[in-house]
């Protein structure tokens, strides 16, 4: 720790981050959940609180009008079908926001997952305090539903390297960098280090001088009555994905004094907040003496490895939708084809150029009609994982022109 | 002009923009054209090109080839199922790119429009040009079918906002920020307007020490062979569309000293490079005694009724997306009761309940698709219209959030 880092701080701020699980009709106990988050969070008097999977607008006004005294700025995301899910209290003003909806995120005939009808997003807010500038970005990336053979890998890859480059783009006028949020990522995960070495954000857990909480900071435990056990099993602990990074940058560094998680149960009552544990961060920001290097001058010679291996999860993604846009494409085709057919037996039954029509009617509307049905369905499919293909072959490019620029820097060392 | 500006300029830079109306198989002699276009730009050697419309990647190929000897660098931008049609060609290495997609950009039901499948968007490089940065941006934003009702207003409204917000939050780092491209507004239109004052980007054309080129710097005029006539009616002179805009930030100032277009014919040829004509500038870079003051202190007053005007076509947008999402919704509803009906209908005939069916099985059968159809058609219509509410009324928060910070910093003067 640099010598200037032990003076006085300049501000503590305490940071509240929790995926709150709220989906209306689906989540159990949501209402009263909701009431106990916004308890706490009146209670303990936050300066920032970040929050995902607030799916109701509703749920944002009940939080919003329980939480204006303490809080008197706020936001929602919008975005998707649903909404983002994603929102934020503070005790400061919001000077600005922006969202950026990720590019991939699923499929929408996925129904039984969901993920696409929410726009998964990262929201960024501007916050001014005592004259240092935060920007805090919130976020929610794409589920894991099946650890072994994840078919949403390469769009969770996608969404940590935009999500990366959002954060590295916007953040140059920020004195202090936050990123809150279910990353969906264990700490080992490919899309997670691809984030942190490239934006060089610091992990609150690893960094943290205290812990408190779940072995290992995990956040999705089994001792939580909400978890799903069977999803759990081959990890005994749980798992971490839900995380508070930061960065200090030009006059400024950022410590993490302290690192919070409840443990599968709201602290003092008999059910927890959420199926996540929320995460509760003590941050100190300090003045630098000089300004910090700027991260152009610090590559990390692993970021060359990292970035191959996340192009490699890329390019399997974009295999398998240029396979599925093929193969969307034929059935469209032989739909096609099977209507032009019908169409001129139709026609020519029914000019008397043919025997009279050989199918019966029935069989032959029935057929027609399945005929449409498929090359809509296939049509849209087409569409559908066209625009993937697109997405995935432009992330390759910037990756491939980041590999680039970074191998250039490192070999004129 | 002040003082320091009169000095030596440090960096001159010749930006070429067109909007190459290069749509394969029907623009008119694209091949012909985009050679023309390869032809010009290695003669000139320019420092920036900055393409639109260029929708096929083997145009993009045919260019990148033929111009890889003046234009080391050069980058394509990959977005929606037929690209975004923007692509870059520079004389300097591109460091870092990216791409941020506009949320709304038309309805993928007008197919004879398009636009929806372009997914229109903005793309970012960085440069760096003798220790100085440049952020350039190239985008293309929703076209304009009828300016008397003009349905997709809103929306390019709302790309209007998010290209502005993009620009403020990706360039804090930049020294100069040079935006190029077709942005479908006429400049006196309340989208340009707001990206102006919002941005504090200047105007080549009417900041030009010098200017040769159509009148009033029109870009789609009646001379050029390839304009729709009709379309052009109302505007004897031809409309101004397409643009290139810039500042300098911190220690640098930015003059254009040459603007240029072509009027109707490329120089020397019998037919012109594209419907749009090319804009070119020839821009110089300075540096300052001291450091601008940032925007954040020179508010411009007149932005509070822009913005309000902004805000009042976005909630025109919202009401008419509010009405096609319940129509669409009801018409689902209708379609899935219909379904219903005829299930029970089926059914009960089956078990022996009712009489035998009522209907021919022909019509039941016929009926029956055509409910499946409608249910599928207004249910996607639905969850697209829907998306369409949620951006708009982001859209709306934020612009109300950004006015309330507008009306502080003014009112605390």
């Amino acid at each position: 720790m640099p010598a200037a880092m032990e003076k006085e701080p300049l501000l503590q701020l305490r940071v509240f981050d929790l995926n709150c699980w709220a989906i209306r009709y689906l989540s159990k106990l949501r209402q009263e959940r909701v009431q106990m988050i916004a308890d706490t969070l009146s209670q303990e008097s936050y300066d920032l609180v970040l929050l995902q999977e607030v799916w109701s607008e509703m749920d944002y006004c009940t939080l919003k009008q329980r939480l204006s005294a303490c809080y008197p700025s706020s936001h929602y995301f919008r975005s998707g079908v649903i909404g983002s899910g994603l929102c934020v209290f503070s005790r400061y003003p919001i000077l600005d926001t922006f969202l950026y909806q990720y590019s991939l995120n699923g499929y929408p005939y996925m129904l039984q997952h969901g993920d696409w009808f929410c726009g998964k997003s990262v929201g960024l807010l501007v916050l001014k305090i005592q004259e240092i500038v935060f920007n805090i970005y919130v976020t929610h990336l794409h589920a894991e539903y099946c650890r072994e053979k994840d078919a949403y890998l390469p769009h969770r890859v996608v969404q940590a390297w935009e999500l990366g480059q959002f954060v590295q783009h916007t953040s140059k006028a920020a004195d202090v960098v936050l990123l809150g949020g279910d990353l969906n990522m264990h700490p080992e995960d490919v899309g997670i280090r691809l984030l942190r070495s490239w934006t060089g954000l610091r992990d609150s857990f690893t960094d943290a001088e205290r812990f408190e909480g779940c072995e290992d900071g995990c956040t999705l435990v089994p001792d939580n009555c909400f978890t799903d056990k069977k999803e759990l099993q081959p990890f005994p602990l749980g798992i971490r994905i839900d995380y508070i990074l930061y960065k200090g940058q030009s006059n400024f560094a950022v410590k993490c004094d302290r690192l919070v998680t409840t443990t599968g149960k709201a602290p003092g009552k008999s059910i927890p907040y959420s199926d996540h544990e929320a995460v509760i961060a003590t941050l100190y920001v300090r003045r630098h003496g000089e300004a910090n290097a700027l991260n152009s001058n610090t590559v990390d010679p692993a970021l060359v490895d990292i970035m191959k291996e996340a192009r490699t999860e890329v390019r399997v993604g974009l295999h398998a939708a240029q396979r599925q846009r093929y193969s969307s494409g034929r059935m469209a085709i032989l739909a096609l084809l099977l209507l032009l057919l019908q169409a001129m037996m139709g026609l020519s039954s029914l000019v008397g150029w043919a025997s009279p029509q050989p199918f019966p009617k029935f069989s032959f509307s029935v057929l027609g009609s399945l005929a449409v049905l498929v090359l809509l369905v296939s049509g849209v499919l087409h569409i559908f994982h066209a625009i993937e293909v697109k997405v995935l072959q432009g992330t390759e490019d910037q990756m491939r022109l980041a590999l680039q620029s970074l191998q250039d820097q490192l070999s004129a060392k």
